[in-house]
């Protein structure tokens, strides 16, 4: 795995090496949407990715670039959300073992998610130091490679294709993904510079876990306090994700668990896709901010649709 | 607008004249949902079209071969579903009127879509008969010409289409369309015909609704009874759309609202895309029917995405 900052042609290589194993996703434009924001918009649909999410990508690329040795012995992690079932797929496609590690309060479906791909689930308390102590437990014993949702070279190199894949068909004034640990953010940082410099990169976060917002105003990490419909972006940056974030990314626009549910609403209505709140966050902040992106081109990246319709029906009433 | 039954040229000149108004809708593979089937699917989503069915097509083929001066007066139909909204974005785009007659009961929401577009809409008692007295006298008034939502040879050119684009990419075993005018399931049939004779045309129709099933057996219209989740799929066939399915269509399958619900729900879940009821009948046939289809390529063409959320996620509880 990549032990630096993803170069150019880090990124290259990694869109090369998964392709076989994912897909080039749609890039929508729906009229309504476009005029409601004032702008252009171009949607990029990771929420129809493989496992519903682009966190295939990354564990994809990660798992890619491990010795056959190390792909023999497994892959592990700790995740109780779209990551993990990201990682159980890619050890099924290359004939080998998951070692999910998740807290016991997590949802039936999220196990059951793991599972279908083969993946082992150890089940913990639900908190950060339980489950470090159990994924380091479970390395010990089976001897397989860490992936890491977010804080990891390789998984940042993949989330960066999804950027490629948007700059071959449009060069956007604007490209807005969400940060909860950073690494779309970074990868989709890199890609920018590197291949569309003047496509500006913001982030969007719920206002109510505004960890990335508040690291960046102070110059350090700060914690999150996870207090949102947006469960995907609850997370703390990683050390080698804020580094990268710092450096490039100039604004997070942060907006209310309303103002994601009302894009959310209007994402389904109109472009007639299944998006979670954590990917309708990008959408709810360019309609909160119109003027900044007023008759401009803007790209969102609509990073998963894996929602719980019971709870979204409520939501929606 | 044509007077014959569409050719292989006046489906590519369909193809051609409507390019720019129309979005060429993505053809999407679910892993989960093909192993479900037993066999290799793709999805031709027509939910992500334009006004967010595939009616857009027609609409605009219709409207597109009309003289300059049959535009200036205006276009016409009598529709409370998809179609209404079809023909109000075409006159738009072509800056002329549209005069829409719909049932006073028909829900706000349909009748928003079509304002939302400059329509003007003609209310009237929810009858087959009040219906087209009303449209005879609005086109008496105003001069404009009636578009048929199916029973039109332009109409049917232009569905077509959607299996032009198809075929690009795939030369599947079975394609199946749902089946309520059969405006869509003639277009897929001569198209099919001209151009992947090797591809058999299956229709699903809901059971509660199976008029057209029980046409092909007595070879004759048969009237619809309306009793269906699919509101889009309560229509009679008519006598130009009849004899195309006829002689073309071998095969309709019906399925129960309780195997379309299913079915919507798997790709609600699994494609991550908002799928009508009327849409979702094609993938229930292809489960009702498993053995006929395993191990095959198969395309369905998901014909819209137009629901009311509360509704169907009642149904989904």
């Amino acid at each position: 795995m990549l032990t630096r900052v993803p170069t150019k042609e880090d990124i290259l290589q990694a869109a090369n090496r998964i392709q076989e194993y994912i897909h080039n996703t749609p890039l929508l434009v729906n009229e309504s949407l476009s005029s409601m924001a004032g702008g252009e918009v171009f949607f990029k649909c990771e929420n129809l990715q493989q496992i519903g999410a682009f966190k295939m990508r990354g564990a994809m690329n990660a798992a890619l670039s491990l010795s056959s040795e190390q792909i023999r012995k497994g892959i592990a992690t700790h995740s109780s959300g779209n990551h993990a079932q990201a990682i159980a797929r890619a050890a099924h496609l290359l004939n080998t073992k998951s070692f999910v590690v998740m807290p016991a309060t997590a949802p039936e479906i999220k196990k059951a998610g793991v599972r279908k791909f083969g993946g082992e689930i150890f089940e913990c308390e639900p908190t950060l130091q339980a489950r470090e102590n159990t994924l380091r437990e479970v390395i010990k014993k089976t001897g397989a490679t860490e992936i890491h949702p977010f804080n990891n070279y390789s998984v940042i190199a993949g989330q960066a294709t999804a950027t490629l894949e948007i700059l071959e068909k449009v060069r956007p004034h604007f490209l807005i993904t969400p940060v909860g640990g950073g690494g779309l953010l970074s990868g989709t940082a890199l890609a920018c510079q590197y291949f569309s410099p003047e496509t500006s990169v913001i982030a969007a976060e719920p206002v109510g876990s505004d960890d990335a917002f508040r690291s960046l105003q102070s110059g350090k990490i700060e914690p999150a306090q996870s207090q949102s419909i947006a469960d995907g972006l609850l997370t703390t940056l990683g050390d080698k994700t804020f580094p990268i974030i710092k450096e490039r990314v100039k604004e997070i626009i942060t907006v209310s668990d309303e103002e994601i549910i009302s894009a959310m609403k209007q994402i389904w209505l109109n472009l007639k896709v299944v998006t979670e709140p954590s990917a309708a966050v990008t959408y709810a902040a360019l309609l909160a901010r119109k003027e900044k992106f007023s008759q401009k081109k803007i790209a969102v990246i609509l990073s998963g649709g894996n929602v719980d319709f019971s709870k979204i029906l409520r939501d929606f009433q």
